[in-house]
């Protein structure tokens, strides 16, 4: 990303300062701070005020931070808590925006008790989530470079894979790929559930093997440039059976029917209800248990989300899941996932990955 | 781990609840979690009441949970909070115990609005935290399987590597083996850092080639069974020459006078004293820019820490890191670390890797 980027999303954020009657902005969940600041370290806190941003950390991060970042770098020992409050009073800053959603309530006493009674903390709601869901240009390079290397993983891996392999080698493998591609790390913990555990629909890799008839979830995603992918198929160890192939087409049919409502303007919901509408009509609807997507950037799991009750609308630009599920206990669980973009017009699937069932 | 060995945790919790004048305790923070419950999954609440836990969880983990925790489960469509909240009401708890290290604010002004007037929500510290800090028998057995796992990954992949290979390839070999060894996940991201990146405590490995002369920082940790590893060894890309070597054996001789410092009952700030004087004789004292080790086990960092101002005592049966370094920019950095279990007399090294300075 270049340095201009994250000083025009930090001239935006002071910007918008004044209409919500504040005098800065603290901000240190990491993934706002990175989006703001360009620092990937794992601790510190960055301070937006009206021509001015201030970014605080320890000292494990004395060189690295102002080669990431072209905020003001102040390096704290001891805790941050300390060096931000020596900021605010000699900035002389009185209504200070903080993030409840992403503050402890130890970091927030620990402000509030020993900020000066002329000074307050002010609640400020997803207003940098907000900005995160729309992607800039970059960043939707940077998630389509993400999604190609968790396809090309995806696919190396499997056309040289074969029945008896472990859950937790198959995993091993694909997280394997994907750093060689150029990923920094999985987004999560790579699911690969066979049989009956293919039900679970976060389960994680065990020493059980892929054995002859079993149904296969690989749900997987990569950290790459700092931005997420996430795609989930679906292997049988040898033909498929009947039963299999019925629920397959079921989920595969709701997962081209939400996709199909995806546009800008849509309601999030109605995506779900799209999805939710074709499994019903294959008796699928109640073992649909999750929501049918989510957001992605640089988080795996952000806003918007695309359940049944949510109402924000799709806009163009943002990047999400769309991925259908069926889970039946004792049985197993079938979930087809891409990432795609949100247009005018409809969406771009990102996902180049074949929608096929993997025989293996 | 055994599930009666979850189960001795939340009743010694239970216990404790009425000398703290608590009706209840609310845990959320999923280390804490898995400790009191045995659940592994990414979102839950557990209550713990005399003569009753409740682990509060949503539809995802609804087959998962009850395998995993003999806690009584409740599926929670929508909002967790909601969920709790219903259930603290049927309970008729009056005061709770909440985490405010490890809760969010939103999370506890949703709980704390709709409380009835009757009920209050107490802070506790670290009260979890301090019952984690001494491992049980079984715990030790999985810290030192995960050492082991990482040393043998670190050792397999050493021994193949050559010259010239790119930071993020070394950091995909040394976790693919990692994981093919056992390991469900690297507990940080792999640090390789060569040349004037040495410097950087933590660096994320880059395309940056290991080339003649350089100095490498690899600092590697897994995740096996839910608990973590934690190692720093260094190499040298040809033969090292004069200045790192003397650097090398000047945090060398910290390290060891730092283990040799540990025992129970031994000041946390004592350790890492012990490393800081070895550095200062060597006028390395100023680019010690951390402390000396910290805790680990469900997390990778986790109390006791070692530091210049840390007050605690070592106990028997805490597994702590002793990790000094010294970081020259422009120059490198060297750190070496070893994973060691606290005992009466002194301690036990797990770390089986030799602290050669290995030379590829």
């Amino acid at each position: 990303m270049a340095n201009n980027e994250y000083e025009q999303r930090r001239q935006a954020v002071a910007e918008g300062l004044a209409g919500r009657k504040l005098d800065a902005l603290l901000v240190s969940f990491s993934p706002n701070l990175r989006y703001l600041s360009g620092f990937t370290g794992s601790s510190g806190a960055l301070l937006i005020l009206p021509g001015k941003s201030i970014l605080l950390t320890d000292p494990r991060y004395q060189i690295q931070a102002p080669q990431e970042s072209t905020c003001q770098v102040r390096i704290v020992k001891g805790p941050l808590v300390i060096g931000l409050l020596a900021a605010v009073k000699k900035l002389g800053v009185k209504r200070i925006g903080y993030e409840p959603a992403r503050m402890t309530c130890d970091f927030f006493d620990a402000v509030k008790s020993q900020l000066s009674l002329r000074a307050s903390l002010e609640p400020v709601h997803g207003w940098i989530e907000e900005l995160r869901m729309v992607k800039s240009a970059d960043e939707l390079e940077l998630i389509r470079r993400s999604v190609d290397t968790n396809s090309r993983a995806f696919e190396q891996t499997i056309a040289r894979i074969k029945p008896g392999i472990k859950e937790q080698d198959l995993a091993a493998e694909l997280e394997y790929r994907m750093r060689r591609l150029g990923a920094e790390k999985p987004a999560f913990e790579t699911i690969v559930a066979t049989g009956v555990r293919s039900a679970l629909p976060h389960a994680q890799p065990t020493g059980a093997r892929l054995t002859a008839g079993d149904l296969v979830v690989v749900d997987m995603g990569a950290f790459q440039g700092g931005y997420a992918s996430d795609m989930t198929r679906m292997l049988s160890v040898g033909p498929p059976n009947a039963k299999v192939k019925r629920m397959y087409r079921a989920v595969l049919e709701a997962q081209l029917a939400a996709i199909d409502a995806v546009r800008a303007g849509a309601k999030t919901a109605r995506i779900d209800s799209a999805a939710r509408k074709v499994l019903k009509g294959h008796g699928l609807d109640k073992v649909f248990i999750h929501s049918t997507g989510h957001g992605l950037g640089l988080e795996i799991h952000e806003p918007p989300r695309l359940g049944k009750h949510d109402k924000a609308r799709l806009r163009a630009g943002m990047a999400i899941t769309i991925e259908p599920g069926a889970y039946v206990e004792g049985f197993g669980g079938v979930r087809i996932e891409d990432t795609v973009i949100v247009t005018e017009k409809g969406c771009e699937i990102l996902t180049p990955t074949s929608k096929d069932l993997y025989i293996v």
